[in-house]
């Protein structure tokens, strides 16, 4: 960074650069629009537009790094006691942080989505963000999962799994206008993951000892599954 | 491409410019080498180079081509009646071409390894590729599960899985100096997605009607309970 570059960069700035880029992104392009224009329509110079951004692609995903600090934060809250959450539920949970990013701004969101696909720089940088967001999720399950012995594995998988679905929800909800309730998509299509990954700690909603599953062989002697049946339902009495 | 470029680029040629390509950038490292060292080297001209790899970043993934193409062969080709096999069984299968490849050249691979961890545009490039395989595995799993409500959904969420399970065992086996047996240590991560994930269609062993599966409520009225088990595992009788 240049040591004249001021300590504290205004946000108001960051916000005029980010709206001059998208306009003129939508106006002639993003790969005929130069990082001079941006500048100019938002009144700064052009070596102030690197103060704020790195790049022409960094301006098109304004908001991930806030995003990324937000998910980490809601990882990281404190919460149950170890042992007593579903770290896959609050891993699913913390997904969402980024799905209401992308509600908050339609407009904005609807534009990115057509550029990532015409462009393939960006589409590459928005690759990279999405496995920054991967990576912070799978951090957390490997402290969580830690006493596994395949919890690594299990981490990189729920975490994969988890945006996966965050991204197959967005990208439905990007695709019909952007309108619908994104969160709500993406925390049913999360459900999926919590299904097949959560691991059943819960916070006392819904303990799994309140359910009895019996798995039998059609073949298998009547009377016998019954009086099985009665064991275990009839614990309880 | 050139309206001068040969019909046929020979595969010996293309060999000797990965191999001049490693060297290289074992060597002196990738930023410092340029296309014409690469082509020097190979014995070739700057021009015929680009006849064989888009840019210097294409020659560190040379056989992804193939390998996708091998991919998607595993995915399609013929094998059970749909609906006797299981799509996410084959899916897994199918996954590990990829962890073939990476293993019968395990010194390109390591080397690889260590570039795509020091160079961000390889990294970038990487995971271009990554997408790519499982954009291959989530179409096959779309067409598979077609008939489920939640199949789009779904397919991602397990080609996502299937992929970092992928990785993760690569990862290790490359973190260990890639000895050891990469195509099974990947087949181990992959168990944890076909456990998941997998249908329970099989080639016989396991047909779904053979089994029962009942849940009930720990407070459910037991003849109520007994009554409705009766109903289903008498309907064979």
């Amino acid at each position: 960074m240049s040591g004249t570059a001021p300590r504290t960069r205004p946000a108001a700035t960051r916000d005029a650069l980010v709206e001059a880029a998208f306009a003129l992104f939508l106006e002639q392009g993003f790969e005929r629009t130069t990082v001079d224009e941006i500048a100019a329509r938002a009144g700064i110079g052009r070596r102030s537009f690197f103060r704020y951004f790195p790049s022409k692609e960094d301006v098109v995903f304004p908001d991930h790094e806030r995003s990324l600090d937000d998910l980490r934060a809601a990882l990281d809250e404190p919460g149950a006691e170890p042992g007593e959450e579903d770290p896959v539920a609050r891993a699913c949970a913390a997904t969402l942080v980024v799905a209401r990013m992308y509600a908050a701004q339609p407009d904005r969101s609807l534009l990115r989505y057509r550029l990532t696909r015409q462009v393939p720089a960006l589409r590459s940088r928005e690759l990279t963000v999405v496995g920054r967001y991967e990576r912070a999720l799978a951090e957390y399950l490997r402290r969580s999962f830690g006493g596994r012995p395949d919890g690594r594995l299990r981490a990189d998988v729920v975490a994969a799994s988890a945006v996966a679905a965050h991204n197959n929800a967005l990208r439905s909800w990007l695709r019909a206008g952007a309108t619908g309730d994104a969160v709500a998509e993406v925390d049913r299509a999360l459900d999926l993951v919590r299904t097949a990954w959560g691991t059943g700690q819960g916070a006392g909603q819904a303990p799994e000892q309140d359910y009895v599953v019996l798995v039998a062989r059609r073949g298998a002697p009547l009377p016998r599954v019954v009086r099985d049946l009665e064991a275990v339902l009839g614990e309880r009495e």
